[in-house]
């Protein structure tokens, strides 16, 4: 007979239709077989690190886009992680593997769909990395900018968001590719990083600007080539006044409304016709076949120094629920993670 | 010396701050002397058709999308015509050529900008075509459709003002493709033609449907690949919920927001991420370079009867200001042109 341990899980007690708070969450203590099923392919899974992404947000609503099913309330939620195996059902995984996928929010998990799993082989770089600048979040800055923003060297490149998990990234993939480009973020000490960590040209606090309309013909008095899009709301209303023609706006999130029950109009969207802009939402589940590809080119570069990665980790399952509101309001500084257990 | 005449012309008062209203342009009988000044290259016109195009609204306010100018209060409004060439100072031209191109809202005008001008060299079909389906319209729907949709055989298109100018032409384009095209428009006699007249598959009365998104998803019940954007505000909000995942959206024109001091808000936009969405505006301008290549497919067509153009013919100078508003309330059916001399 397997082990029966503890196991502590984050449940959503209920579809979230408001600002999202840590009481829209609980923690349960449970207790879970350590085996997998006889005749199985299951995996059980050691949860090390969890992520906690913006998306997750629209997990906890009706969501009628499609692209993401809902959680289901009263189960854990569920997000990408690095686990290690503790025993697999799948062939192609053995016992103390370490990989990255779907898994849930808690600290073992049984886990059946293991053809999405992926098994990490370079161990040589901080773990929690395969949450962020090696997981999701990197892969969606790396196609979304080189992808989907079509770059040029000399473009003016515009990050909102830009201290965040795929935020740094883009910025710092803009400045290899030779581009000039400012970011916005929500505290001095953010845009102090963008500037000094992630070597961003210029960087403004979007909080303390009356006129944002203002502050980007500030920073780009000529006008924006590329606008990597986060945010959404008040801050794409004044990006499109600022767009030069031709641009190209990637639209890969949209935070600010992800909270709201109504999101903000916006207003500005002629300026697509007179500066004839190109405005591309994507995902980056349509990019997983350049994981591999996006590995190669930045493993060498993060051992090198190259690319930094700045990441905000918060110690135990307990403090997830914390972490993942504080994502809303600008908590985090950096890429936000869970670490439940360190091996 | 050259002969004075009376020379009509059609006066903005003042820039326009709302609703367009004929008040807002003035009939001014002036003189004109029909000659070009000594050592010019300018080019005295007859004006024959003119064309009534919704751009102009733009060009009435102090515009700072900054594509194409403002009209200037006190003189005539300026757009697109087919005019009859008196005398020239450019060699390229010769008196009795007939051009299409820039001119003035008025009987005779002086043009400098010959370079802009067009010869018209088959005149084995209605003149009027060249403000249309042989001018500006119809490049905007040949562009628009072929190089901005992406389209593909089998496809579903909506159109919207789908009777208009360019819009006839988008939905005929469509079909001539193989695609599934629905479009909307504003009255029951526009509806009936474009199946009858047009050969779209179906066609709605958007002032009639309480519920766009319910019309949407009855006439599409499996969603939108590609929508060409005429109208904008609440049709593109409910568009963006009917898209396809990897649809397009072609924006050529928001003509529901050009007399709104305060443009609507457009709060769906999230689903350019959730269904990957392409949303690009264009303007002609950038496609000129195809006109040739354009008239050579498209005049065949015309005289074989397999393309059909549908025109709203005011008869006058005198009825410019009324045939100019009507376009934004609809009142035309097809599209709109001033004729002011036969020949």
């Amino acid at each position: 007979m397997a082990e029966e341990v503890s196991n502590k899980q984050v449940i959503l007690k209920h579809y979230v239709t408001s600002y999202l708070k840590e009481s829209d969450m609980e923690l349960k203590n449970t207790t879970i077989k350590l085996n997998v099923p006889e005749g199985s392919n299951a995996m059980v899974l050691k949860n090390l690190f969890l992520s906690c992404d913006p998306y997750m947000r629209n997990r906890m609503k009706k969501f009628e886009g499609g692209y993401v099913e809902s959680f289901t309330p009263g189960s854990p939620i569920t997000g990408y992680g690095v686990a290690k195996v503790l025993e697999s059902g799948d062939l192609n995984f053995q016992k103390g593997d370490l990989v990255l996928g779907r898994t849930g929010w808690e600290e073992y998990s049984i886990v059946t769909a293991t053809p999405t799993l992926f098994k990490i082989r370079d161990k040589d770089v901080p773990l929690s990395y395969y949450t962020g600048i090696l997981g999701m979040p990197g892969l969606t800055a790396y196609a979304g900018f080189y992808e989907v923003c079509s770059p040029k060297k000399g473009e003016t490149v515009f990050v909102s968001a830009a201290s965040g998990a795929v935020g740094q990234l883009v910025g710092q993939f803009a400045k290899m590719l030779g581009c000039y480009v400012v970011g916005s973020a929500g505290s001095k000490e953010k845009v102090d990083r963008l500037k000094s960590t992630f070597g961003f040209d210029e960087a403004f606090n979007y909080k303390e600007e009356q006129d944002l309309d203002a502050a980007l013909k500030r920073h780009f008095p000529d006008g924006i080539d590329i606008y990597f899009e986060n945010v959404g709301g008040k801050m794409l209303d004044a990006v499109l006044l600022n767009m030069k023609i031709h641009g190209r706006i990637a639209v890969c999130g949209m935070i600010s409304q992800y909270n709201l029950e109504q999101t903000e109009g916006v207003h500005n969207l002629f300026c697509l016709i007179s500066k004839r802009i190109r405005m591309e939402g994507f995902l980056v589940f349509d990019y997983y076949h350049l994981y591999p590809k996006y590995l190669e080119m930045i493993i060498p570069q993060i051992k090198a120094g190259k690319v930094v990665y700045v990441e905000d980790v918060a110690e135990g399952l307990e403090s997830a629920p914390s972490a993942l509101v504080g994502l809303f309001s600008g908590r985090n500084i950096g890429k936000q993670v869970v670490m439940v257990s360190r091996e």
